[in-house]
């Protein structure tokens, strides 16, 4: 399958790293064409892996993840281009953080609105499934460096967007448990997850950790 | 131990029985001294139980505890009175849901400040630990009604105070998995979780639930 992996950073290279070595055809988009670490990926992910702008990314892949930074990812969805976008899941994996006013970050959008809601009322024809943000990148792909059933959440406005991103994540990533938290307002939820996280981070020592459901 | 519990409601009535439970002398406060819920509360919870006023509910308990709805916490506080608050430890329950956008209610204050820090900030002689607004209110008060080592959060300015609001939670109520997330802004953090909890609620079809933390 072709995928279509926006942003070079370090959530972007664990999951493009992941679906290359899992077989998948996977190109990395950046700014520019000529983006250093976009093309470095490449070169070292193999001879299905490649690089170029955003909308060539886009344009390329059947499955889209947005792993830009929260701050960026209206302005690089922009650079994709709407028909690039339109009727393909876009995975996305960004979160608001506002690092403007310091130390730990806020959201610069959170309560009443997300970036998930954001991303899909700016592309309206994509099929926007909000995962994988609340879970630090080397976790995201690799669920059983943790131990013990802990989860990852999904919203999403299309049922069936939804449920192939399910299947990615439960199949080919490995999460034995998955929670759809209903429709992209969900990602509310999600992305405010993020003050705790980032708290929890503080006080756990490390980044490596992730939350588990009981009841 | 004398405990003043502010708040009749489920989160109130849950602390003062366990409270009660224990051998504790708890006095339930509420807005007037005539108050019904608190004084068929009292009735029913046997010979160490009482009602009154929240000012004479403070002024009675050596720790105190916020079981108020949010919206109405600094009011309660107010006419709790600071004297009867000063140098005590004011265990902060509520959350600042805003039901008037309808469901699910949103947060009136967030992400920057907290509900916990206003409540430090109006009164500052007061030792304010936020803790326990992340659970329901039966699973509070009995851990155990859920399996695993599933988490409650603590924060707060003083050391001393968060100590022993620790020891209650980790003796006389069970918990297994206290994390102390360090001053009373990571108040933000837990009180933003409740963004996610009303997603999972739904998703779960249950209030009765709670997070563990892996890593």
């Amino acid at each position: 399958m072709k995928h279509g992996v926006l942003g070079t950073g370090m959530v972007g290279q664990a999951i493009a790293t992941k679906l290359a070595g899992l077989g998948h055809e996977v190109k990395m988009g950046s700014r520019t064409a000529a983006g250093g670490k976009a093309a470095a990926w490449a070169k070292a992910a193999g001879a299905k892996a490649s690089s170029g702008t955003f909308a060539e990314a886009a344009a390329f892949g059947e499955v889209l993840w947005n792993c830009t930074k929260g701050e960026a990812s209206l302005a690089a969805l922009e650079q994709a281009g709407s028909r690039n976008l339109d009727g393909k899941i876009l995975v996305d994996v960004a979160n608001p953080l506002d690092f403007s006013k310091g130390m730990p970050p806020s959201l610069f959008v959170c309560n009443t609105d997300s970036l998930g809601e954001q991303i899909q009322r700016a592309n309206p024809g994509a099929k926007v499934v909000k995962a994988l943000n609340t879970i630090n990148a080397d976790v995201m792909v690799e669920p059983g460096k943790l131990p013990g059933e802990h989860a990852v959440f999904v919203c999403g406005n299309d049922p069936g967007a939804k449920g192939r991103v399910v299947e990615i994540l439960s199949g080919e990533l490995g999460w034995r448990r998955v929670v759809d938290l209903g429709d992209i307002t969900a990602a509310r939820g999600t992305e405010a997850y993020l003050l705790l996280w980032i708290r929890l981070m503080g006080a756990l020592g490390t980044a490596r950790f992730n939350v588990g459901i009981v009841k």
